[in-house]
């Protein structure tokens, strides 16, 4: 990680206290009256100085206070009623695209602007990242503070557009300090210290890829694990056993990508996974050129809590009773006796529980299939572990990326929400009839 | 400059080679068929492809077919009618905060949107920028197209935030690549070839600070070049000439900015040069303790045009008079004869001719006052050339960022006009009245 | 580290490659045999690949065959015993400088010239450095194969020069790569895994800093571990302990040098340590000017050793019959009990103890000592650690590089074996008589 | 370039300086008084404060007084007699392997630890490489000078044994202070200022490669210049012609190495040349794989002043007499008129003309020949260049690097002196006879 950013980090701090020496007289305003002075004010040195203080304050704040201060910049730092009553008139007066365009640009809500002033200071960005993290969980049901984080959301997709972001291969030469976040963020098969992540970073049959920002050099913002193999793996243990033979790179033709971790809370909904994985099977295809396939190993999140609100098939019900009956775990001679009612319940699930604008109820199925993989084969007593067991039944999921038909695929999931599926999956779904 | 920067725009370049396989069909196509797709598209790779063919297919346009193309960005990719009449309408039954800012999200010209996909192109900022360079050479008086930039350069005031941007040093130790474009760039006082450059960022007492961001590493956005000094230069020759002696930076106590050149046209209006000279003073005292005193040496590039228009004072006619017959080039007999005439024109000027909205003609002058500078002095005969001679009589004058009334000459020159001056200056300019 | 390393590396490897296949039927060669096969022979491709497999084929020899190997080497790759007479010859006809130099040159053994050439193989020089440790291990006793190690051990020498070493600092944003290696070398106060790791290098007041060599990026040489303290600390635990207060940079004043590890084995008796410390006190300097002390916390090595074979002092008879009854681990309150005495014995082994050169029998203390340091404190109760105990009773001492006076102290020290030492050791050893 | 290189040798500079102030009463001191007590003294910071005494004072020196100092150091430094007498009474009382590799060590002359020692010292690898250069120039024709030279030739090949040199590309993104020294360092075809030198290193189908030494970082040691062309290229003007047409790299099959510069002249006979041919055509075929062929476009620097002295070929007189009139440059219809002659004459030359020690005339051709290349080509009127008509007439030669054949071309080569050339060639030579 570059040098240079401490020094301009270092410089930046100290213009910024230059700036502070000059505002000294103002702890006693309150970070609404500051924020309104950071608006008016156009001297560089006091505005980060005070950009700055503000989310310093902001930082020291109770939850309580942070949802005020919310509800503050939704009331007063909303849109100019005058601006905004003047061009309605206008438009109305004679409608044209100039002023259907100047319309938008004169009701841009003081928020906006404020938010762009506090990015300059330094940290900025990652204050700002965290704000919004804080504004999601406090906001939650609230439709003005829905409101208020289009602000923020429409600036973060601006400034995290791909075309800002980089991607890097996370190894063993990686510093530490990035090294352990990724311990921190993995959210999917959680990293048992050091020694684990040396063996999904560091063995030559393993690959992590991470997309980074320019202001946030130190924090990636979404991660993939890549497990190089020669064969499908029938489980996540096959995975990340810690005593598994490690294959050579020409030994492999299959690339699983087997865990997605979004690092930051505070952008969510701020896409960059698809690309990633995109971007990541190119960066192999070019490294292995023997790569033959490109397919994940992913949790199914929503099918033991989804069946037992919807007792989905008649014929499962005695299934349904069978598993309350064994409790969060079940033993694998239980899978082993109901595995094809086990699988029929998998693929009901994953092909025909849908919400109400038409897509998959899983989360995991949204988003492979909306990126053009289609979905291959289903794996009984592939995770036991006691998430994998409360949230699926110990169920896993491959999706295979195909690249000739990734595109077809998304555009007809997208159009008519048709799931691709492998002969093998089609067949279990047709056995259920 | 990062090596992974190539590696990535590779691989970048690859996914999108991938997608154009995918779009093959398409060449027959209109720019605006095209862009009306890539709005549609959410297929990643697709869209890359896409959105690198528009950018290819506008650079190969001749101006006209730019600017046809401008109008039709204009016209056909303006605000969704419906979204706005139904936002009106909503706002109108029953306004609030909520619903006037669902009517500025609402309101998002779709070019915003469209330029947005654009930059995730491969050394798609890069092209953004040169198409705003177009629009601005090829749009002027035209409002609709004035209304078309509201779009680039909104994005553009985001995208290139300062929190975004880093200093860099320029030196011997900086790549030929970025050292040509300082060469082309530089536009106060041109530079000779590499010796001359060699002069100005290789030797102990002269300095070049260049601001970049991450998307364009190898283009320099503004830069500032100093000359460390022991006292205010008089001439710009002091500090050009090839034979100069080089001062140990222990020996210095005056930094002089000598030129600041903005590089990238199509950047022209988002502001970041005031930023950079608060930041390089920061950097420079850091360095050297022992600088006292951080003074500029401009041009008054509006000055000869503006006398010659206005006549500006009853007893400077004679002068300018005296001018007319000397022709461009002013001999040093002819300004040493009238040396308090010129002064009495240069500090009337600097002082005096204002724009209708009260801020200063001459726009060094506005940008430095703006930044908190004050007017130090005035230099006759201190810039011979060809240049300096027909925009100024050859007159220069030193602002002087003195560290302490920044602030305050910032505030009061933008609350009232307030031009801050030294001593001397104000002396000159009660002599002629 | 550097990219291009691998990139170096890589290609090396490629060029090694194409000799392979030229030499393809060297295999049933003795090792004896390539060796003189690449002495005669100069083609480069070929040379480095036959390099490569000399290096390989040791690589894979038991202990045995090594020693064998280096027998072999001692005796078949010696002088040239037809230019050694011949130069004994010419010099004794008619003595001069001239043939006293050309002596010299001629008499080179074989070995030095193989062991250039084995250099330049890929890995050369990690490969000899590995094989000088077997020599070291293998050879112990053996006068011939201590001859054979004045050949590794000169050009060692000349190949780990001060000039070529770099001194890096090590921390959070250092390689997990490298940082697994400070786990594993760390010779003194071993480090308990990643989380003791990060409190030695992460902390605001924790330094580490290594030296290393261009020839082996990710290998360091020694490194040495600095607290930095108000205080003189009085026990090891007070620095490593988990939970101690950590201190910002303002609120320092000394620095403790508490562990100083060598890490390759094949380079014993290269010495850098003396000059790592003088660049280690120069960077702390330079960093933070108001540090006033530089110290270590040094372990006592010989101490209990010697005492139990030496009965120093006949009033500590005593003392040694009542820890013999104590076992290994002696209680606080023995050590409270007897503090007079084991203050003295202490003293006495610093101070009197000497080896047949006149030197100091205690290996940390000939280390400080001959660096110019002076000693300054003995802790009991310092180490309680069972190695601490056995080896020192778990008495500590502190040696001070009080910068004025270390040129004296070293000459001294030098030239007549003067141990300069505290007014309070002094106290100490008086009343020891 | 890296930048903890400047803080290192900052920091040493400091290091040094500390001692500076210890040794500051020895200014009288002769240059011998501080070599004899820089090696008596083993204290750190005064050995390297002196080393640079030694090192700055003698780059102060006249050459007289170099001179003078390098005697002193051949008779004053060399080998201690004492223990030379002693190593060979005791070799002759009982020869052994293990008292002839003693005897070798006990005569190492003293100025040998001396060099070492001046290395340790802030740039000292630099100040010796060009001590070594005056000792090469001003010793010529010394037997003693050049015995003192083993001393440091000895040093030079360990310290710049290939293990520790690195291949890098010098394009447009290197630095301008390397790229500077490409241009003073180009010692075959002159490079004409800055847009000769983009021309030769940023062009598509131009390369540039060089190594380095890590303690000289900023300075190659010797660099090789490609050209990537469709064909054999005739003169070295459709080579470096500004205005020729570049190709892509798909279009190009051929390697032509057309300049090859050693830059260090204290690194004379320290050879590096001969491997970094072959790690570049490894480089080139890894980038390019399309690459067929390897070749040079080579001066014959040797060929007119042998031929003038020799009068090769008694039906060559004629030439040389038809020569002699036309004066140092020929003109094209001389050479056309002429051409049977001269490509005999050149072929002879090349062919025939032996060193005494059986080696061919040519320093080039011995070099590619000794690499392993063989006499592809010979091209009249091939450098119309003032340098290139008096050296050669004109005329140029390609040799070329056959992969499969260079071993086997090497070993006959050095084994008894066959010269291998193309069918072209052989034929050329035949029709002499």
């Amino acid at each position: 990680m570059p040098n240079w950013m401490n020094i301009i980090e270092d410089l930046v701090d100290r213009v910024t206290d230059i700036g502070s020496t000059m505002i000294s007289s103002n702890s006693e305003q309150t970070l609404e009256e500051k924020c309104t002075r950071l608006l008016k004010n156009s001297g560089e040195a006091t505005s980060l100085a005070l950009s700055r203080e503000i989310l310093d304050d902001y930082k020291g704040l109770e939850d309580d206070d942070k949802l005020a201060f919310f509800q503050t910049l939704f009331s007063q730092f909303g849109v100019d009623e005058t601006s905004l009553d003047e061009a309605i008139t206008n438009w109305k007066l004679k409608p044209s695209e100039h002023l259907a365009r100047r319309l938008h640009f004169a009701t841009e809500p003081k928020s906006q602007d404020l938010i762009r002033q506090l990015n300059r200071a330094p940290g900025g960005t990652a204050s700002l990242v965290r704000m919004r993290h804080d504004l999601l969980r406090l906001g939650k049901g609230s439709s003005e503070l829905k409101s208020l984080d289009s602000d923020l959301s429409h600036l973060f997709s601006s400034w995290f557009n791909r075309g800002f972001l980089r991607l890097e291969v996370i190894n063993w030469s990686t510093s530490a300090q990035i090294l352990e976040k990724i311990i921190a963020y993995e959210a999917v098969h959680e990293i048992q210290g050091w020694d684990d992540l040396r063996r999904r970073v560091a063995e030559k049959d393993r690959r992590l890829y991470a997309f980074f920002h320019a202001s946030l050099p130190f924090e990636p913002l979404i991660f993939v694990e890549v497990a190089l193999t020669q064969e499908t793996p029938r489980t996540i243990d096959d995975i990340l056993a810690a005593d598994r033979e490690t294959l050579e790179p020409h030994e492999v033709s299959t690339a699983v990508f087997y865990s997605i971790s979004n690092c930051q809370a505070g952008l969510r909904g701020i896409s960059f996974g698809n690309f990633l994985i995109k971007q990541v099977v190119e960066e192999l295809k070019r490294e292995l050129p023997n790569l033959k396939r490109f397919i994940t190993m992913s949790p199914v999140p929503g099918l033991r809590k989804w069946s037992e609100s919807h007792l989905p098939l008649d014929n499962e019900q005695l299934l349904c009773e069978a598993i309350a009956q064994q409790g969060e775990l079940l033993s694998k001679e239980f899978v082993e006796q109901y595995s094809p009612e086990l699988n029929r319940l998998a693929t009901h699930y994953l092909l025909e529980a849908k919400r109400s604008d038409g897509g998959p109820v899983d989360p995991v199925s949204r988003f492979h299939l909306g990126n053009g993989a289609h979905l291959e084969r289903i794996h009984l007593w592939a995770n036991r572990s006691q998430r994998g067991m409360s949230d699926s039944y110990g169920i896993m999921v491959n999706y295979e990326y195909d690249l000739p038909s990734i595109e077809r695929n998304h555009e007809s999931f997208l159009s008519d929400g048709t799931i691709k599926t492998s002969a093998q999956i089609k067949k279990l779904h047709r056995k259920k009839a």
